[in-house]
Formats: C-alpha cells, sequence, structure tokens
C-alpha cells in the first residue's frame, strides 16, 4: 500500500510555543518538492506527546494540504489505550491516509495486551495502519509474532521497524513475505534495510537533506548499490543524529542550518547547547560543505 | 516536613471503567485506620497517566476526604511541562498537601532541561514537592548533583529514591544531609533504605497489608531491627510484586485477595492471567497463610 | 592481505577428552575442497581457551597441513599479555600465517592498556595481525580510535567487526578507508557486512555448510545480490546458531548433522539437551531439508 | 563455618614483575594484626588469572605461613574445568584451608554445567568450598536454585553474594536459611547486607583500612548499628573504588597511600593515570584526612 521515502516531520513553533502552520506549510512543501512519498505528523520527531489532540489534528491537516494524493499519516502514541482510540477517530474525521500507531508509551505492555491496544485502535480508526516497533523508545516491543498474529486484520498494512537490529528485517521478511509494506524506522540504518529488503524509509534527515534521501532510496531500488552506498557513506554522520535522545534538536538544529528553518520545541526539551551543541553544529557544517553531486533519476 | 508509610494508592474502576469513589473512600479508609501517614494520588501505582486531569483531581479529593490533617499528595507525571504545570495548579487548588513530581515522562531529558522542568512545576504549583527519580520506570535520573542544585527552592522537600540501587539513599545522605525527607519508594529494597536512614516509606504491597507495612516501619524507627527484619523476611514474596513490570495488577490482585476489592485496570493494562497470575495468587495466598503477629507498638 | 571466507574451525576430541587430529584434518579439508580463504584455529568456535597451548599448536599445525597455500591463523586470547606474547610466539615458530588476537580476556582493559596489549603481541609475533574486537564475548571493545591509532604498525592487517553493531562497518570504512581488511565476525549479520563493503567473513556456520557460505560471499562479490540474499534467507536460522552462548555446541550439532562429525566439547561445556536442543536440531534439519541450488561460481 | 571479615588480598610484585613475597608478608600481618579472619588469595583483586599455578600456590603458602590458625583460601577462576581441577588439587596439597571457586569464566555456563563444574572442582580438591557467585564480573550466576541444587554436598559450605543486587542476600536465607555461611562481596553493600543477616565480608579496601573495616563488622554484630552506620557512611567514597572496572588499581593506589605499599599490577593492567588517578587519589586522601574515631571493641 505504502512504500518510498516517508519523512516524520517536524512540528514548528512560533516564538509564544503555538503551532506555526505557515513554517510548516513552507518546510513540507521542500519534502513533496524534492520527491517523497508521503508525510508522518506527529511522530517522536514531530514531538506528538507535547501537544494536544487539537493542536495534531491541525498539523495533520497542514501535511494533507500539502502533500495532496500523497498519504498523510498521524502518530498515534499515547498512554491509555481510550485516548488512543480517540485520537485515531478525530484523524479518520480529518482526512487522514492511515495511522502510524504505538501500542503503549508509558506502560511497557505485555503481548495479549500490546495485541489488544492495536486491534482496539485499528477499530476505532477504521483506517490503514503502520505498526511502529519500537522498543527502544517505548519499551514495547512488536514482535514478529504479533505481527502474526495481527495479519488476519487488512488494516495492518505496513510495519515501520525501529527495534534497531537489522536482523529483525529478514525476520519479518523470512515469517511473514510481503505481507506488510516494510519500513525502516532508523536513519543510519536505511541503507543496510533496503539492501536486506525493505521498501520504505520513515526518515528524519530527510527533513534537512530530503534529495540526498530520496536519491539513495531510488538508487538502491534501481540496483545502483555502489553509487547508493557512496552518498550513504558521506551521510552516515549526519544520520547518527536520527538515533539519540536528542534526535528532535539535533534535527531540528540541521534545518536550520540547511533550509533555514529554527530550532524551537516544547519543554521539557529545550535547544542544544554547550558541547553537544557543537559536535552536532560541526557534523552538520562538514556535510554540507562536502555535498556529494546527485544522478538525475527522473 | 513529611515521613513515614505513605501509600501509593491504586485508582478503584467501576464496571463500565469509570472511577469507583466509593471503592477508593473504603480502601483509603483502610490505610488511614491501620495507621499510614499520608496517601498518595494517581503515582504509578494510581494509573495516573491513564486518568484525565479531572478524573485525577476526584482521587486527589477523596484521599484529601478520608486522610484529613494527614498529607494527599497528587502525582504529576506528564509528558509535556505545559501539561504537568496545568495539573500542578489544579492539585494546588484542589488542596493537596503536595505534589510527587516525575520531572518528564516519555522524552529524556537531560540534567539542564530536568532541573528546569521541575523548577517551572514548583513555580506553578507553589506546593511542596517530592521529587520523584525513577530512572528505570522513566529513565530520567533525578541524581544527587540535580538535588544538590535544586535545593535552593525550598519547596523541593523530599525524595522519593527509586533508583533500584540502594547506595544512592548514603550517596543523598552523605552529600545532603538532612536536606531533604529520603523517602524510599522501592518495596523490596524498604528494609536497607530505613537500615541506612531513610524516614519514609511510598509504599505499595501496603494497600493489601498496611499493618505489616506500618510494623515494619515502626520497629525499625524504634531500633528493633531483628523484629522489623523477621516481618521483612516474611513480606518478601509480596513486595517483589511491587517491583515488576505488572506491579498495578499484581498489587490489586493482592487487594481482591486480602481486602476483598476488585482487579479492574485501564487499557492497555489488562489483569493478570495465565502462569503470570497463577505465581502471583500462589505467592500472596502463601504469605496470608502464614501471617507473622505483629506487635502492639502504639 | 587477507579476504573471503575463513571459517573459524572447531576443535575435535577424542572420547578421553584428548585432541582427535584425524578428524580435524577431514574436516579442514572439508572446507578447503569448498573453497575457503583460509582457516582460523582456537578461536571462541575452536575453544581456545580450554585447550593448553601445546594442544593449540597442534590444531594450528593441523591448519597449516591442510590449509597449504591459504593463510592459517592462530588465536590469541589470554588473560594476561605475558601469556599472550608467549603464545604468538610459539604460532610464529610453528608457521602460522598470522594472529587473530582478543587484547584481553578476563580484565576489561581500557583504551590505553587495550592499545598496550594489542602491541605487545604483536612485537612478540611479528606476524600479521587480524584486531578481533568483540565487545559483547570479551567486553573489551577495540574501537575505530583504537584502530586508528595502531595504523601505524604494518603488523595490524585486518579487524574482525564483531561488535554486533552493523554501523560499526561503515564507521571503519569512513575513518580509515581500506587501511585494515574489513571482515565481519557475525555470521548473522554476513550479507548486511559484505552489503556495506566488508571483504572477508570469518564465518562459523561454514563448518557445517561451506559451500552455501562461499556462494553467498561470491555472489555479493559479483554483485549478484538478489541471488546472495536468497541464499542467505535460508541461511539466516541456521546463522542465528552462531549467536549464541552456545555457539560452539550449536555448531557442533550442525557438524554432526551436516558433515558425520560429533559434538563432543571441553568442560565446563556439554552438549546441548533437552528443549534448546531439540530447537536447534529442528532448525538445522529443517535448512537441510530446504537447501537451494547453488549456482556455479568459478 | 567461616565468618568475620576476610579480605580479599593483592599480590605484590617486585620490578622485573615477579611476585614480591616480602611485601606481602608485610602486608598481610597488617590484615591479621588487624584481626580480620582468614586471607583469601588470587581473587580479582590478586590477579589470579594473571598468575601461574605455581606462583598462586606460592602467594597462598605466604597467607597460610601469616594468617596461622586463621583459614587461607586459594580461588579457582579457571576458563576450563580440568585446569579448574588441576589447580584445587594443588592448593589442597599446599594446605589451603578451603577454596572460593568461580565456576567458569570465560564461557557463560548454564544451570546445568554450572552445577556440574562445581561438583567436579569440589571432587577434585576435596577441599570446604566457598561458592563465588558474580555475574556482573564472569556473567555466570550462581543462582538460589543452585546453591539449593549443591546443599546435598556438605564440602559446599560459604557463598560469597557478588550480585550486586541486596535483595539477593535475603532471597538465600529465605530459601536455605543458615545452610550457607553469607558472605558478601561487594564493599560498598556491606553495612546493608550485615543488617539483613550476612555474617561474613570479603573485602577489598580493607587492604588499606583494615581497622575500619573490622570495626564496622563488629560493630554490627554487636547490635550498635547507628555507630556502624557512622563509621561505614565516612568510608564509602573508599568502598565505591571496590566496584569499579578498575579496583585492583584503585586498591593498590589506597595501599600505597595508606599502607605505604606500591601500585604495580600485570599487564594489561597498568597503574591508573591521568583523570582517574586524580579522582580516585583525591578520595583517598580526603578520607584519610577525616579518618574516624574507632571505638574499642575487644
Amino acid at each position: 500500500m505504502w512504500q518510498g521515502v516517508i519523512p516524520a516531520v517536524t512540528s514548528k513553533f512560533n516564538e509564544d510555543d503555538s503551532l506555526d502552520f505557515a513554517e510548516m506549510r513552507r518546510c513540507f512543501a521542500l519534502q513533496i518538492d524534492a520527491g517523497v512519498d508521503g508525510l508522518i505528523a506527529c511522530g517522536s520527531l514531530g514531538e506528538g506527546p507535547m501537544l494536544s489532540h487539537e493542536e495534531r489534528i491541525g498539523v495533520l491537516r497542514t501535511c494533507i494540504e500539502v502533500a495532496g494524493a500523497r498519504p498523510s499519516l498521524l502518530t498515534v502514541a499515547e498512554a491509555s489505550t481510550r485516548d488512543a482510540c480517540a485520537l485515531a477517530e478525530k484523524a479518520a474525521r480529518a482526512g487522514a491516509a492511515g495511522l502510524m500507531v504505538v501500542p503503549s508509551t508509558i506502560y511497557h505492555s505485555d503481548h495479549r495486551e500490546t495485541v489488544a491496544a492495536l486491534r482496539a485502535i485499528a477499530a476505532a480508526g477504521d483506517l490503514p495502519i503502520m505498526i511502529y516497533s519500537n522498543r527502544l523508545a517505548y519499551r514495547v516491543d512488536v514482535t514478529v509474532e504479533m505481527m502474526e498474529e495481527l495479519a488476519d486484520d487488512p488494516r495492518f498494512v505496513a510495519v515501520k521497524e525501529s527495534s534497531d537490529d537489522i536482523r529483525r528485517s529478514t525476520e519479518i521478511i523470512n515469517r511473514l513475505g510481503r505481507r506488510y509494506d516494510l519500513f525502516t524506522g532508523v536513519d543510519n540504518l536505511a541503507f543496510e534495510a533496503l539492501a536486506v529488503g525493505a521498501i520504505g524509509w520513515v526518515a528524519g534527515l530527510c527533513l534537512a537533506f530530503p534529495h540526498e534521501t530520496v536519491a539513495i532510496y531510488r538508487l538502491v531500488k534501481l540496483g545502483r548499490h555502489a553509487e547508493a552506498l557512496s552518498i550513504y557513506r558521506w551521510f552516515r554522520p549526519l544520520l547518527d543524529l536520527d538515533v539519540s535522545t536528542y534526535l528532535v534538536q539535533n534535527i531540528k538544529l540541521a534545518e536550520a542550518l540547511a533550509i533555514h528553518s529554527n530550532e524551537r520545541v516544547r519543554a521539557p526539551r529545550m535547544p542544544l547547547a554547550g558541547e553537544r551543541r557543537a559536535r552536532a553544529e560541526q557534523t552538520i557544517l562538514q556535510a554540507m560543505a562536502t555535498r556529494p553531486e546527485l544522478p538525475r533519476l527522473v
């Protein structure tokens, strides 16, 4: 159902901490213009848990407005299943093409509870779902066994594989073939994931470097591995910024430097400071100074 | 400011998933009658993140109503600092004696952000605060260095030490003396914590076994270590139920068996089932069958 | 200097626990006949720490005898640097083509100590060295920084990358280009490592399935990724047996079933039993029953 | 059979890396004079794995010579069970009062293998054994279940509990009563362990501060908890030096400063340097400058 590069967009704020829809429109459009295949609103990168439901629907509507025919998904990642279901319903009413769903964010649900939560959210939203399996960030693993169990509901169409273990991608394919659209959710494992058969990339640094991200994806799909690998190697120090506790601040700094956006975040987050900021900035500027020439691909 | 045994109460639900205030009143009163020194509403055990702010204030009001002159605290554990501040204000208006505060629940804030979040919440609620340091459950550690830094604000009066490392208690005392009321938040490290100088116990199994919990606390404070240790050894298999991903379900099962309450929880949580339930039930029944005689202590 | 598939051979025992050189000759020859590019004696798989120095030299000599012109390396993995140096000297005298060196096996040496130990062993043996970086098995990580530091000594020619994180391979290439021959040491990350630029594979399941291992390697090198990936997917449940506390017993069971060898190990190891054995056996038999047809490659 | 404070002594080296028996005699005598209850040779602190069997027997003989009627134990911690058995036999012939046994040091043996290794070593040495359970340093946990299983052999007389989790001590007592002499092996959990019922302390910082160590032990046993705790709080920054990858170097630095010994270690270990050394030195000097007055206890 879905494939390709789908960035998880950052939410943009005005100085008074309210949402800056104009800046979101501008930034999202840069993504679409570079050839991405959809947009995901209010994920970890989008500071979803810091936004009210109403605000999240606002970000989603902005995605839909900009992405047009390409799919716009809303992230559902709530502590309680009742809140998750309520948000899923609102997303459906707002016209989301699908949901990216974290089964539980605070409580570490077990197998039975994880499956039940996912089924309840699917029923509430009645939209196609990308299962977001991220045992590191949320400590709830959606295992291959659970994916197998959930396969009886056609609303579960895709998996965002963020276990941080590249082996998992092959395990999913070995067990389930092409039942799910397999996306990688880890920027600095993306080439490896595509090499073993993933068909999509929920991307982070793409927000600041969309052309490079799209180029890697397309080159791999064209079988031009060496060219893709060469860009990927240049990209790696940047991609590492996505696999960090500070991914939001890192990527907003990259957006500030590379696409002239800003670094505003919601508390408890603060913009990077000190040594950590200096290192991130150096990584970004160094990469910008050595940008590879990209092949024409369309 | 605070000391003694303060249970973190469970929230009670009706069959339709609404709050059961009558049952809460009954259960909280059992605690007060057994001699506990206060009540904490809507912590991890109280399924705080599954309740709306309004519901949480309802539970807090029930605590205040039952606890009378003894302190009733509300737990503040929100993803965003703005929500935490809003809840702190509501708690103050509702008459809370204080707040138990987790600085950040989803994002793993760094030193600077953790301190800033705690200061913001303190300013918003303007109530005495028990800092809840639990790096395991929330992955945000309030370190001894941060406690030292926060000591300039007299609203930070207590620490709930839940690092799962008993060494931390002595480190706090060595660094900060008696600046903070030191509570242990880990049931099965409680005797050890009291032995090295903690003056309070935020207790879990107390909900089903209040007399035994209070007896251990008072015996240690009276220097009757051997008697306290003897009860603690009997209590340990039960106390282990508090240090578990499934602590809410475990303790609600203990409440069902020991004080005739029920096991209803909010999704994604489900009551225990299968082998895990059988083991917990056996532990509880076995302990009930071998209850020690408690000394008169008043 | 080195490249290709180099199996880390298992040591073979008679019923009286002495080394069975005849069986080693037979098994090593199966590897050479299948086209491997060298042999490594007495690694983790070879139960090196369970063998006396004299026995280890015996295994090395058997490798040399069978491998002929292809390189035979001895593993050096000792608790004390003095023992490591003594073994390195013996290996040199016995005609080893090189050493695979673990800097420290019991003590978790720091940066300075790790580098010093590697330099001392290199000086003692005066042989080309494959640095074995395995922070999981030995808890001593040879980091990219250390590799950079050691690059001034031409005896350090290769790295066996066993960090269990596929990202490390690209980090080594990004930092050091082709200074070191980059080998993967993790069977179930081998395709991924070759895809990002590794030129060698220190292989385990190769001992029971040499033709399949060699085919994957050669297909990747020929740019025939899809064919390699197809074999790799079949191979994965077997390759997972290499990434286990019980890798020696797992692989000896595979050798027993696939090449009619035996499962004898030295204490404290015992052959697999019970459920764990049943699962490994099923994995092996299932893979044997579904062996893919291999393309002709020479 | 055993109880009290038993230091795990450091091995002393001459400038040429050979053993310095004179210095060992001097240092061991300081321990005995301060009232310790026995000596343990060649443990982690004694750099056992860096010494040949012959050297280890030499250290053991020195212990026996100095300790006289008090027990001298040799540590057995070998990769292969056959080497462990050989060392156990040598220790018995040399007159050891007992063995402190690590079941496996490199391979992470499972339940069945761990129990079998311990039984084989017990049979070989035919001496009383202190089971050394240290899942952190050796990644082989001797669980309470295994202790229960081994209880049928009267040669297993004691347990050195080094799980780093104070809860384990109560679990052993709850399951096995007083079947084993329960020693703590973690300096900075020692007061806590004695408070819950341990009867012995395999001590580290005791080597530099024997009087303080013995005082804490005896005060706890006399029920004078507050006095013991007061000394323990002073001692804690020092005791933390024992729970470190660098415990050998830390404690040898403490010995250099407090009892005028030296810091020589065997490679790959090197004496502390840089920031790490500065911090350890400051901790030691600070503690020496604030030594508490000790009560007369005999």
